[in-house]
């Protein structure tokens, strides 16, 4: 484990992006939003994906200078070809235009295909909710999740954010819909680690706490049936609203050559809970003031725990594991790479 | 428990609403409402609420009268005063302007405060799916589950519909924030049952498999930490957007004689989807055609257990139970009881 400091490790990310033909603009986007997944704690989007990105520029699936193809097909809806640029250049570009037209139209929203990758969504509630504005972010990806109750993937690990202005901190919402990710299944597999029952099944459908049998499985919907009734809904209405694929037609997020098939979709309101901030955090306040669970620590609301990891790393440093350290050299191409010699 | 011919128990209820002052439309509405609950199989939101509608209109905090006041405060945006109407006809007026709206705008929204009772959420996403749009319905109730890892009520059941269009029949999702209904908990505690592990704590906080117990304390969070947080999300995005109130200062859906302090959000998207509808029918017939796990029965996507229930009430009729049916005569005022002799 490599321990980096964040103003060294997002000089590295970016110097690698612009060493490989990313404009400056989408470099420092799609730096920041992998800096801050590593700041909140999610080391599987963070710098990780940064070979897949760098593969995908290669291989022609992600246009680092595409910001994606806007129509307004309603006063209030951007329709949006994302062109396959980068993640969150597109939904950046994207988010700008709907926050600017709900604060007359009240509530507006994107629906974007051919997008890549957007990294963590609670980043994008965050900077609504910063702004003043309510927001809902969700999206599609690979299928990954087992139906209630069936026996292979068939439903993306979807997640969903929902970013809420209150002081001091707004709320930021970030679940996916699985019960675990992948990369947590691929972390015990390193590890030779067991997994927890009811994690996962087998190729075969039957469960298991084999870690390399549920990589060739399935991961379990968090919440049971319940989870598993919303991580389908969100797979539904975000492929309807999107018209993007479905359930194993999706692609693009996990692998390097293939077009991203997805569909991402961002909502943000006005301003009718202007004013609010104050009330609701105080509310969130109170919610973290209730006594804890016998043996249990106090409660937090969403959002404090990446924020309390982000304070840490900002301080001490971002902990990068050695694999993903070592390979970050080979990302600068052979051109960039002799220059700095 | 009565078996009660649907038509029947429709005629009774629409009698007593009527007898009560309510107005033809508001009557066919609200009982449109009830009897669709007692189809699918929730009698929680059926006529089991009878009763106290009825009295929250004699108390002066339910008007059968008002369908709300609409102020349209952005193109896309409907804020609605709901003047303590019946929460379905408020509802309805908004969902009617906002339908319509979002056929030219793409996207809008409703955000309504000073509602009564919407009843089963599922309704109205089905109404708007059927109507070719998808819709997202969610509001606030009383403060009845405790944080994760807390030891009180301070968050709503809060309830998320998703409707979206499909063939043969639309998705639609509907479901609570809470792992249990506190109607389940009642109904354990009348038959002398104990309840499974963790579903509730205690008033002081403590584990209960005693549903008596469970009653003066909190429900369970569903899907644990991630459901907590989504529960607790939809807390604050609607009382931010509706300018409603938070947690414990809910009241109005569990008493006769408050006025309602929650709030309630629509959003219907235009027509992005068009076209989309027979695709996803498709794909929700091969995640029910996932070969089911061992042991298991058939995998069912959200709303195929409400039709089904709905298909097999229709022909046998709705089983209501002896309290809720011995209850309905005197649900009719005096006046109107004479009349009938």
């Amino acid at each position: 484990m490599a321990l980096v400091e964040v103003t060294r490790l997002r000089e590295i990310v970016l110097g690698i992006l612009l060493a490989n033909e990313v404009p400056e603009a989408a470099a420092l986007l799609q730096t920041e939003t992998l800096i801050a997944a590593e700041l909140s704690g999610h080391p599987s989007h963070g710098v990780l994906r940064l070979r897949r990105i760098v593969e995908r520029i290669h291989a022609g699936v992600a246009d680092p200078r595409a910001t994606g193809r806007h129509e307004w097909t309603g006063a209030a809806l951007l329709e949006v070809d994302g062109l396959h640029g980068l993640g969150p250049v597109v939904a950046m570009s994207a988010i700008a235009a709907i926050t600017e037209r709900a604060r007359t139209t009240g509530v507006a929203a994107a629906v974007v295909r051919n997008n890549n990758h957007l990294g963590m969504l609670g980043w994008y509630a965050e900077h609504i909710a910063r702004g003043g504005q309510s927001g809902i972010v969700t999206c599609t990806s690979e299928a990954l999740v087992h139906p209630w109750g069936g026996r292979r993937a068939m439903i993306g690990t979807n997640p969903l954010a929902i970013g809420v202005p209150a002081e001091p901190h707004p709320l930021v919402l970030d679940m996916a819909t699985g019960l675990v990710s992948m990369g947590r299944i691929h972390d015990h597999a390193q590890r030779g680690l067991p997994l927890p029952e009811g994690w996962a099944l087998d190729a075969g459908g039957e469960p298991t706490t084999d870690a390399r049998a549920a990589i060739d499985g399935s991961i379990a919907p968090f919440g049971g049936a319940k989870g598993y009734a919303l991580g389908l809904s969100l797979e539904v209405l975000v492929a309807s609203l999107t018209a993007s694929a479905l359930g194993t037609d999706v692609r693009g997020t996990l692998d390097s050559d293939r077009p991203s098939s997805k569909g991402d979709v961002f909502i943000v309101f006005g301003a009718p809970g202007e004013g609010r901030a104050d009330a609701i955090g105080a509310y969130l306040q109170a919610v973290r003031d209730t006594e804890p669970a016998t043996g249990g620590g106090p409660v937090t609301v969403p959002g404090d725990g990446a924020r309390t990891r982000s304070e840490l790393a900002l301080g001490r440093g971002i902990e990068v594991s050695d694999q993903v350290w070592n390979d970050l050299p080979a990302l600068r191409p052979a051109t960039a790479g002799s220059e700095q010699r």
